[in-house]
Parts: C-alpha cells; sequence; structure tokens
C-alpha cells in the first residue's frame, strides 16, 4: 500500500476527549474515529489489526473444536422475557420497536438464543458436547463510555457458549475453553493474569477472568506471593475466629456528643473513655452505611451495610454482590421515611428486618459472633460500646461489601495480597443449568431420561483486544505493534528526492511485496519532509522500518526495529532474505 | 469436519411461512434459521457460504483500489438530519433512543457518515480520487419480510463510496465500480441483468441494477431484442407526436348513464356513440385515477393521474416517481373533503392545481398536446368526447406511472419489450454533489478554489447473494452450489458397516484434508441408512460426492458429480488426483 493513496491522515496532537494512551493513539495515527460517544468507525489500519485478532481468536475456537455460526445483533424479547434479563439488563442496553411494535434488544450477549438453537436442533446425549461461537456486533448503552474502543457501546465480541449432559462434562469444556484463551492472550502479547471472577447477572458458578495487566484499567485485582489471584469483587475476606460470649462485659451507651465521623468518635473514645491497653482505633468501631437499591423494575429498597470503620464500602463489591440492582444513595427523603434513623448515630439497633426500620441489615463477614463493638446508639450525640455481635444484635446476614485493602490476607493463607488494575478481556464461566432450565433445553440421557443440559457461556473482547495491545505495546512516539498484529509487516520510507533512490525504493517495494510481506510504502513526494515520514512510522507502529536513503548509493539500506530502536544496514540484494528471517 | 459432531440438522418438510425455493432449502439444509421475521442465524454451513461470498466482494473492491473501513451500525441522528433523510426515511428504518435521550437509527446505508469522513480526512484535490468501502451489517424496517435472507430486516451489505472533484473522475469511478460489479456477479455464478434504473430516495442522476434473473425476484425488469434493459420503474414511455389543434373537433358531453368504469364505458360508447373508422377501445377514454400520498413528515396530499383507460397505475413505478413520499388509497373521507368529485365520473375539469379542488393533476406521457379523450364530465352519469389535451385542459406535467407491458416499444427503438422478474442484487449510483453539498465535503481545486466533491455509491447484497445463488442452483432434490462458493469441496459418505469400508473412508477423509480439500464426511454410523446419507448430500448441496461403499474391496470409489449426477468409479490410489484436477 502506497502511503500517497492509502486512506490515513495522522494528527498531531490528541483528540481532547481522550485520556489512555490507546484511545490518544489509536485516534491519533489513524486506526478508528469516533461517530458518537462510545461507538467508532474502523479505518483502513485499524481493520486490518482487527482482522489479525479476529483470526488468532477463530484458529484457537477451531483448534478446541468450536463450531462458529453467528446471531443477529437484533433479536426478539421473549426469550430475555424468559430468563428475566428483559427487565434485568435496565438501562444498560438499547431497546427498539419494530414498526408493528414489537420489542426487541440489541444483544449485549446471547445465552438466551444459543439456548434455544440448541434445543431446536438437539435432542440426545450423543448430540453432546457441542461447543459454538460467534464472532459478532454487540451492543450495550454504557453510562460513561470511555476510553475509545475500549469501552464502547458497540463493539466485537467473540462469545461461545458449550453444552454437556454432565457436570465433569461442563468442567472439561470450561478447561478446554480456559486453555484456548490462555493460546489466544499469548498469542495477543499483552500482559495478562487470569483471576477468580464472580459470576454477576449471568447467573452461574465458577467463572474467571482474564485481566490485561494496565495501570489504565478499569478493573481493579488483587494477587498473592502464592498465586492467589481474583478481581477485587470476587476477593472473600478472612473470617476471625468467633469468640466465646461467656465473660464479655455488658453494652453500655455513652454520652458521645459531636461524633458524627470516625474520626471525630475515635478521638472523643480516647479522650473521654481511653484503654488500658492501647489506644481506640476506627477498626474498633462498627459503621452503618446506608443505601438504596434500585431494582430493575424500577423498586427502590433500602439496604444497611454494617463494617468496621476503618474500611469504606467499594461499590463495586457492593454492585456485584446485589446485581442485578443498581446502588443508588441514601436522601434525605429517604432518612425522613425512617424517623428511626439518627443521622451520624445509626447502629444496629434501628437495623435489621426485625428492628423498628425492618431495613435489611447485612454485616461486613468480620463481624463475628463475640466481636464488641462502638457503634451508633439511635440517639443523637450517643454511642454504645461493648457492643457484642451475636449477643446484643444479629444482622440479616453478610456482604463483601468492604473495601479490599493491599496487605489483606490472601483467602486461601497465600500471604498478603497487592492490588493491581486491569482490563478485562475474557472471561468464562460455568453456567450450569440456569439458562437450559428456564428455556427447557433438555436431551435424552445414556437412559432415556430427559436431563437438563448444563451450560458454559465465555467472552472475548476482540475490538477491546486491539486497544488493549495498543495500551500495553507503545511508547512516547507512538504505537509499538508485535508482528502478529501489525497491520503491515513492513513500513518503506523513500528518503529524499534522489532519482536513483526513488528508484531503488519502488524496487525494494516491488521485491518486498513479491515475497509475500505486506508493506506500507511510503512514497509521498519530497514536500513531505523525512522528519514528518519518520514520526508517522513511529507512530503507526508497524515493527520494522526499512528506510532507502543516503546509503543507496553504496547498495545499502537501512532497518530499523520499532520496539528496540536498534538500526542497522543491510545490503540491498539481501534485504528480501534479511527480512524474511 | 465430522458429520458425527457437525452442528447440524436436515429437516425434511419445508418451513411453514417458506415460499421460494432458497428459503426453504436454506432452512431445510440447515444454512440459515429463523429468529425473528426478517432476522436470521446463520449456521455453521451458511457462514462458511457467506464468508465466501464476502471473500469475492472484498478481492474484487481491493482490485479497484477501494480500501476497506468499517463504520459502526448505530448511528447518531444529526448527519441524517442534515441529509434529510432523518424524517424521509419515515418508518422504513429502526430507530433507538440512548440512556441519555439521543436519536439514533440503525443504519439502512451510509452516505452521510462515509461523506462526514473523508471531509474529516481530507482536503485537496490531490487527495481523490478516492473510494471506501465496508462489508458490514445494515437494518431496514421491512413491512413485509419476506423469503427468509432473501429480504430480511438485518443483513449484510457491501457498501462503497467514491469521491472525485470532477464529473469526468466521478464516471471513471463509477465504471470501475461497474466492472467490479460484473466480475462479482460473474464469480458468483448466476444469470444476471445490468437494468438501467431510478435512483429513488438516494437522489443523484445516473444508477443502473444488477438483477439475478429469478422468477421469484420481487423486482420486474425490461429488456428489448436490441439490447435495451431497465426496471420497470425506470422504462420511460415512448411519446407519441403531438398533433396539430387546427381542425380537431369541439368536445362536447354526452349522457353516459351506469358508465363509472372503463369496460362498461367503452361498452356504452360503442352502443350510443359508434365510431365510423374502428370501435372504440379502452385506449380512446382517459381514467383519472386519486391517490393521497403521505409524506415523511406525516402530511397526506392528494395526486390525481391521467392515463389511458387500457392500462393502470404500476404501484411501483408510482412510488418511485413519488418518493420518498408512501402511496395511500384515497379513501371516501378523502372524496367527501372534495364535493367536486364524481366518483366514476371524473375529469381534468375538477383536477389540477387551477381547479377547483386544487388537487395535483398529473397526466402520463401519452397525453400529448392534439390528442383526444374521452372522460369523466364531472357529472354523475356523463363523460365528455372529443376533449383535446393542450386545447380543452392542461396538466401539471407528466408522471411514468402507468404500467409497462410486454411488446411496448422500448424507448431507445431497439424493439419490443419482454418482461421478466429479478432480484436486486447490487445498485450502483451517480449521487453527484446532494450528499457532499448537504454536509459540506469541500477541497482545493488545481487552483486553489474550494470546490464540493462529487460522489458515487455502490451497494452489493452480500447475505442476500447466498439466497440468490441457492434460487438459481438448485434441482427438485436440494441446493447445487457452484464450486467457489460451495460449503465444502467434497462430501464423502461412508456406505456400510464393513470395517474395511470404514477404514479406507476414513483413510480417504484424511488424504483429501491432506491435499487441501475442504471434506464434510458423513461418518455417521450404521443407524443412519445411506438413503438417508445420499439424500442429505443432495439436499446440501457440496458439488463432489464421494462414496466409499461396496466397490471399495476392488479397490474403487464412486466419485458423483452433484449438478450434472454423472457418475463414475475411481480407483482409490488416483483419488486425489481425480478430485484436484
Amino acid at each position: 500500500m502506497r502511503m500517497s493513496r492509502f486512506f490515513l491522515r495522522t494528527l498531531r496532537d490528541d483528540p481532547a476527549d481522550a485520556e489512555v494512551p490507546s484511545h490518544k493513539l489509536l485516534v491519533r495515527a489513524g486506526y478508528v474515529r469516533r461517530v458518537a460517544p462510545g461507538i467508532y468507525s474502523w479505518l483502513p489500519l485499524g481493520l486490518k489489526v482487527l482482522a489479525k485478532v479476529e483470526k488468532i481468536v477463530r484458529e484457537e475456537m477451531d483448534a478446541i473444536g468450536s463450531q462458529e455460526v453467528r446471531f443477529p445483533a437484533l433479536l426478539p424479547r421473549e426469550p430475555y422475557e424468559v430468563s428475566g434479563r428483559w427487565t434485568d439488563y435496565g438501562p444498560n442496553v438499547f431497546r427498539v420497536k419494530d414498526r408493528k411494535g414489537n420489542d426487541m434488544m440489541l444483544g449485549p450477549t446471547h445465552e438466551e438464543f444459543f439456548t434455544l438453537l440448541v434445543k431446536d436442533l438437539y435432542s440426545s446425549y450423543k448430540d453432546l458436547p457441542l461447543s459454538l461461537y460467534q464472532i459478532q456486533t454487540k451492543y450495550r448503552d454504557e453510562a460513561r463510555p470511555r476510553a475509545g474502543i475500549l469501552r464502547g457501546r458497540e463493539f466485537i465480541m467473540k462469545d461461545s457458549y458449550s453444552f454437556d449432559v454432565h457436570d465433569e462434562g461442563l468442567e472439561a469444556s470450561y478447561q478446554a475453553h480456559r486453555e484456548a484463551y490462555v493460546r489466544i492472550f499469548d498469542r495477543l502479547g499483552f500482559e495478562y493474569v487470569i483471576v477468580r471472577a464472580t459470576s454477576g447477572a449471568m447467573g452461574g458458578s465458577a467463572s474467571e477472568e482474564f485481566l490485561a495487566v494496565a495501570e489504565t484499567g478499569e478493573d481493579t485485582f488483587v494477587r498473592s506471593p502464592g498465586g492467589y489471584a481474583a478481581n477485587v469483587e470476587a476477593v472473600t475476606t478472612v473470617v476471625p475466629d468467633s469468640i466465646p460470649l461467656d465473660g464479655l462485659p455488658a453494652a453500655h451507651p455513652e454520652q458521645t456528643p459531636g461524633t458524627p465521623t470516625i474520626d471525630s468518635l475515635v478521638a472523643h473514645l480516647n479522650e473521654a473513655f481511653p484503654r488500658d491497653d492501647r489506644p481506640w482505633e476506627a477498626a474498633d468501631t462498627l459503621k452503618n452505611v446506608l443505601v438504596m437499591l434500585r431494582q430493575p423494575d424500577g423498586d427502590r429498597v433500602p439496604l444497611a451495610i454494617g463494617l468496621p470503620g476503618n474500611r469504606e464500602v467499594d461499590a463495586k463489591r457492593l454492585e456485584a454482590h446485589v446485581a442485578p440492582a443498581a446502588v443508588e444513595p441514601f436522601d434525605e427523603a429517604d432518612f425522613a421515611a425512617h424517623p428511626a434513623l439518627v443521622k451520624g448515630y445509626i447502629g444496629p439497633g434501628a437495623l435489621g428486618s426485625e428492628s423498628v426500620t425492618g431495613i435489611r441489615y447485612l454485616t461486613d463477614p468480620r463481624v463475628v459472633e463475640g466481636s464488641r463493638w462502638v457503634t451508633g446508639a439511635d440517639v443523637q450525640g450517643s454511642h454504645v460500646l461493648d457492643l457484642v455481635a451475636g449477643r446484643d444484635f444479629v444482622s440479616d446476614g453478610t456482604i463483601e461489601a468492604a473495601e479490599v485493602r493491599a496487605g489483606d490476607p490472601a483467602p486461601d493463607g497465600s500471604g498478603p495480597l497487592e492490588l493491581a488494575r486491569g482490563i478485562e478481556m475474557g472471561h468464562i464461566f460455568q453456567l450450569g443449568r440456569l439458562y437450559a432450565e428456564a428455556l427447557d433445553l433438555k436431551v435424552l440421557d445414556e437412559n432415556g431420561k430427559l436431563v437438563t443440559v448444563t451450560m458454559g457461556s465465555y467472552g472475548v473482547g476482540v475490538s477491546r483486544a486491539v486497544a488493549a495491545v495498543a495500551e500495553y505495546a507503545h511508547d512516547d512516539a507512538g504505537l509499538v505493534w508485535p508482528r502478529e498484529l501489525a497491520p503491515f509487516d513492513i513500513h518503506l520510507i523513500v528518503a529524499g528526492k534522489d532519482e536513483a533512490v526513488v528508484a531503488g525504493a519502488e524496487q525494494a517495494y516491488l521485491d518486498l511485496q513479491a515475497a509475500g510481506l505486506d508493506v506500507l510504502f511510503d512514497d509521498r513526494p519530497g514536500k513531505v519532509s523525512l522528519g514528518v515520514k519518520f514520526k508517522d512510522a513511529e507512530l503507526i507502529g508497524v515493527p520494522t522500518i526499512v528506510v532507502v536513503g543516503k546509503g543507496f548509493a553504496d547498495g545499502l539500506v537501512e532497518v530499523k526495529d520499532r520496539a528496540t530502536g536498534e538500526k542497522r544496514d543491510v545490503e540491498v540484494t539481501a534485504l528480501v532474505d534479511h527480512l524474511r528471517s
């Protein structure tokens, strides 16, 4: 491809709305272009990289015997209604009414439809196991589309689904997918981790995520020296042993005027009620946080979370555990509706389904039986000390909503956790029989009995992968594509207007193409300075840059490695062999 | 691929909603499956054929230097608003509101967005000519989705756009596309015709359609012995010479009771007012037909069409000429609103923008100056005879809305027209400066002056092509794919349970694959009868069927040509060579 005819214009400036490197560079280097928030066009450069990602994904899915199909994006309401997701998706999907008034959805994922298709075609255990996949355009109406194609509203995913009769079959299908994903992400060439995940709105049991490690990632994950890894939503708290109730001091309310915050409370405790053994700490207090849960059907239901005063509620962890409900603030009107709640002094006494407010009350797993707390007395300016869990109050259950901190112990005893950030690139789920049950996918088993099929669901962000690789593989000058994904093999530059040099570059262009290499040839005429040509080459990020210039008179061309910056002069006659190796 | 693992179930019965062969066969043979009206999934067999169509289209577009990009399907309202098509599309598109209330459309075609993209990147005549294409999913909310993937609501198109400074450039771009389309449709292997077309809602000037010739097609086209070809909407009437007004008899109203139809009128004329030269014919009468035009903004405007009484109004021709308005019946309430219209006796006296009704009145091109007509007198039971066009009445213009009939003369004098039916597979347009003007796409020309770019727009129905080929290439037993589109090269059948035969078939499967052939291997166990295997092979339509059976003991396998039915025994040892040739 000749740059003089190539549909490409690089930009000098970062796009105004871009925050992360991949977004800036993919737009500036002419790979993608914004059409609307979270909605992008693929320019020729970008489309070439996208096609290479698709090829890798397709090859590895084919290799595990998964069969490719393609579903429509525009889907009827009914199957989503049966699974409950028509409502559960809330405002996160695009809904469409056709001219006859039928409700449709632009599909964010296709569990229901794969289930129905298999139900349509298959009826016996002999037909299973089965694995189907598609590489297809999906839609989500993100509240905050951001980071270019990293989090778009229209995007391309590979989604696949496995169908088995028995649990062991599902386990094997899951493992096959896991191994295919390892090969896919190894080939894509970015650093990634496999972490335990919650299954969220998808339902089902075991699930893992493949995260591209990136500071700019939206997902937080933890890992331990001993190999534990989980996304932050899936981390479980190490629960302390419970404490015998015998001999614990009785609870006693105390005046604590002007202590509506944990800091002011701790300061007051240390002043007015000093401990013998050590100072009071935030961890000695039980903080009760109120939120409202917006159910998919629109209902708002209050929830109280009790957690040690030294930890905040982590919105993502909370959301993962209350999904499909959305978390909203507990506002003044909500307080007004519950006069028993004394702001700043809320205690377990006013919380729980048996209490005067009837508000569901879930506590952090650290609030074990026998643990002693300073907490609100439900009276302005007053707290209770030595309030003992399991003796003086009982919650409606536990919830993993407290923030995870670096240094917290891994739940499997493999050491202290460190926190890092990543981009969700793949997700594998053991769905189990959830959708098959809802949509009645049954087959005859070995004994002629109808049994419900067990399913897995597996996704790879295909368009997102282009951005994730860019996020990983760039430097200050631009993109640095790994060879398997690069839009071209060679970026050939003619340096100078000398007739022999131009002719030499033209000949090199033909020779390299004849050798089966895909060449981007910067043949732009003399008006485009060599500096601009070099800058563009660095920005675009083709792995090998060949410059035909001054040395050509001596039969030499320069070959530069985009990643290392290493340059070397190569005999023109040996160029093709050199580059092929 | 082994049939025992292949995600495929052939059906014995035609789907209930299927009328045309391609729909029946593609569903029965397991190529596609319906998800909702006009919305289909591609099963593995279908997806393989679709990919081959895409490959042909991509190769031929690349060959004319068109560059591939990909736009989103979900598009913002504003550019469609500027071009006027947000309103013009009326109920024929899917409209979406996002969570912030922004209006979006599922794109049926992308003129506006390609125009804006080029405007974004290019600014000089030196950048042009440019040709861009995409192969992408499109949406139309068809009123009557039918015929499976032949007329779907979600479908795949190749659309491309050319950009030139001068008219001659557009002409050259148009010709290059035309030649690429000839190569594409030649390779797809069905019979097609290139016909003149109207440009319809797209605007612009020159335009041609590529129609696959098929009795089941929705489009009617005409052709003449001398090579004229046009779709029926684009046919122009051969206009008779006008007649000098001097000496023509005066118009005279006559009593014609009980003659509200042309037949009754002609019968009455021949009885009450016989001609000397010949009997009265329907062609001597001027029939005035009233319709309502529903404008895209919802307004209803009446239109009267005057045409010879021996021709009906052709709804498609009328619609093509009044687009983007839709044609609706003129109902009782409409008559009630115009009391000057006397049903069955409407004449030019009550029609036209200057008349008492003010209804716009367009006449057939045959209604030339000096032509004499019998037509309604706007009085119950009365007609006027010898009413002369251009003397006694003047219309508001002409319209090509009368039906075209076999035997009508071709407009270019190339002989009588014959009518046939086809499927629109490609459409090429010289758009001109319509969209560039609306969206302000200008470049600097050779003289440093800003000039508006001239554009072409070109489409191929990619998913539709799968059906069009199936419509062309089938017989009573099933599909008969041309080699370049077939889902597999070879359909290999093991006939019998004999161990040596099974082993021989397995070996042939490996050998054929090793030779680079894509093989569908019917390895289903003995329970599946040979009759079923043969039936499935014929239905699926792979071009070459190889049977390993009885003859294997003598070192022979049977090779059958699906299209001709020709069978021949081939030495096992020579099989690969035989099939590769």
